[in-house]
């Protein structure tokens, strides 16, 4: 119910993920029941192919977090959460409030066994691939710690979820050289090159559209910035772009023609391609869209739910960070 | 010497910078003299017009700085730098390794009184005008201390040489709430807002491309990154429009035709129109350029280095560093 443009994107992205995989996905709808349910026949939807969970709060962008969880414990999102946490569902989907998702799979779901901090990582289109890069925002001051359980979880993800053995995982620095970075960076460097991980030392900024490891862990505070820096690409081009037509005619002729093929080659760079991210380190399957989220976009994080509660994630991490050889002395 | 095209680059941007601003400039070359001369002599220089100082070595591009500022004291940055150092020169300008041109302006130059950390920043090209973003890389470790006095630096650093008055500052950070962040920043937003700066608050990674604030502050781990993600954008782009022209005849065209377009559309991503930034806090005027600065990247440093010498900088970083007003109990 929180999402940019819920409950329209999210009913519609639900009803493609229950024609497109009826077969391994059992869909129950969390929200202002009525409207859900009314809105799910309008679109065409079968109502016994889907259960309805009432919630009658909501929890909107604007909403502090924290202060959110408290005071609407009858939200689509806490109800949700729960529900999954009791039991009855295998994994919660939302295109709301990041934060709140995220304090509510850590709150309501807590911690696997051997995670100091839960984390989300994004996946950044590449040159050749994609990467992803993990913390993406959510933990901003980060201690060596932190940024070894980061590339735990982020390579096991990448294993199970992108179906690659043995991903390559790196550390966003400032150099290649193993002495470059600050001291936490430092010692991070230490823990993931004592791991068992397919490390393959420090990455820079300009290695991250290129795709040079599978995984780049840094600290939330920089994984935000690189993220958002990267989002406001496309809108930078776009000015330029308009700014050379407007000094040339021919140049406008040009950018013109070529306006579609330009969209085409950066389609890569649509968000709604991924349908979200899990919060990896929750003792749960917990996906959180980006808040304008197509119906698409719904869509694929809908299903990218389904892999992830098959995929036994959670067994993987907690096995990764008990053992005793991931650990450096 | 040990630029990327040394010295035929430098000597090309030299003499362009001498027919260009002869009334205001008097050049010095240092560097391998009878090697110089000739090539000085050998493009049509008039060997009247210049200054010849011989250095026997070269630091390059694989030397380590430290060391190689202990080991080559006859390289022409070391020569060069103590020559600016001594008196017989009012600034000093390289496209050099660029970590030994920062130690040597630190070490032999000293630091204006007050600074900490002398910074190096960058210019950011936006939807419309640009932005400072400092610190670029200089120092990974920074305290909140060391964040403010970058913003000092380069508010006017903006001021004098871009010209702007009372230039715009932020910090860079993960979102616009002025309680978000790690310690540091939580910190240095305190101490930049106390201070006498236009500080206008934090700004994210999606604020730098619209020069949100004409001064981006934040420590040089964050703004290597930052900087080598914006510079690869160009290589990502080109892979992405060839990858679509390779999937479709149409779109090759349409691509290939808007390609002088695109070009001119992003010509200000090269960094050779600013022609290198200063070392800001130190004794001294500084200038370092791109290692493969072209000829125009080489003049148009040797011009800024005439407007940073003529600007009296350190005498305006010095008073707002030493001014009461400006810190914060």
């Amino acid at each position: 119910m929180g999402g940019d443009h819920a409950p329209g994107h999210e009913i519609d992205g639900a009803l493609a993920a229950v024609r497109e995989a009826s077969d391994r996905l059992d869909l129950i709808l969390v929200g202002d029941e009525s409207k859900v349910r009314a809105l799910w026949t309008q679109r065409g939807g079968d109502t016994s192919a889907v259960r309805f969970v009432h919630a009658a709060q909501v929890i909107t962008m604007e909403d502090k977090p924290t202060a959110a969880l408290k005071d609407k414990r009858e939200s689509s999102l806490a109800v949700g959460m729960r529900y999954h946490q009791e039991g009855h569902a295998d994994a919660f989907v939302s295109a709301g409030n990041t934060g709140a998702v995220l304090s509510a799979a850590t709150l309501i779901l807590g911690r696997v066994k051997g995670v100091s901090r839960p984390t989300i990582g994004t996946f950044i289109p590449a040159e050749h691939g994609e990467c992803l890069l993990l913390d993406a925002g959510t933990n901003v001051d980060c201690r060596a710690q932190h940024l070894y359980e980061f590339g735990v979880m982020g390579s096991i993800y990448f294993e199970r979820i992108v179906g690659k053995q043995r991903p390559t995982v790196a550390l966003l620095n400032v150099g290649e050289e193993r002495l470059k970075g600050t001291e936490v960076v430092l010692e991070a460097h230490k823990m993931l090159e004592a791991s068992s991980l397919q490390f393959v030392g420090n990455v820079e900024g300009r290695d991250i559209l290129k795709a040079k490891a599978d995984v780049v862990v840094c600290d939330g505070f920089v994984g935000n910035i690189v993220l958002k820096f990267g989002e406001s690409v496309p809108s930078f081009l776009k000015a330029k772009l308009r700014q050379a037509a407007d000094r040339s005619l021919l140049d406008k002729v040009a950018i013109g023609l070529a306006r579609g093929a330009m969209r085409r080659a950066l389609g890569v760079l649509d968000p709604n391609l991924h349908g979200g991210v899990p919060v990896l380190g929750v003792n749960g399957v917990a996906i959180i869209g980006h808040g304008s989220a197509s119906p698409v976009g719904i869509k694929n994080m809908v299903l990218r739910a389904v892999e992830v509660a098959q995929s036994g994630l959670n067994r993987h991490i907690a096995a990764a960070l008990e053992a005793p050889s991931t650990s450096v002395a």
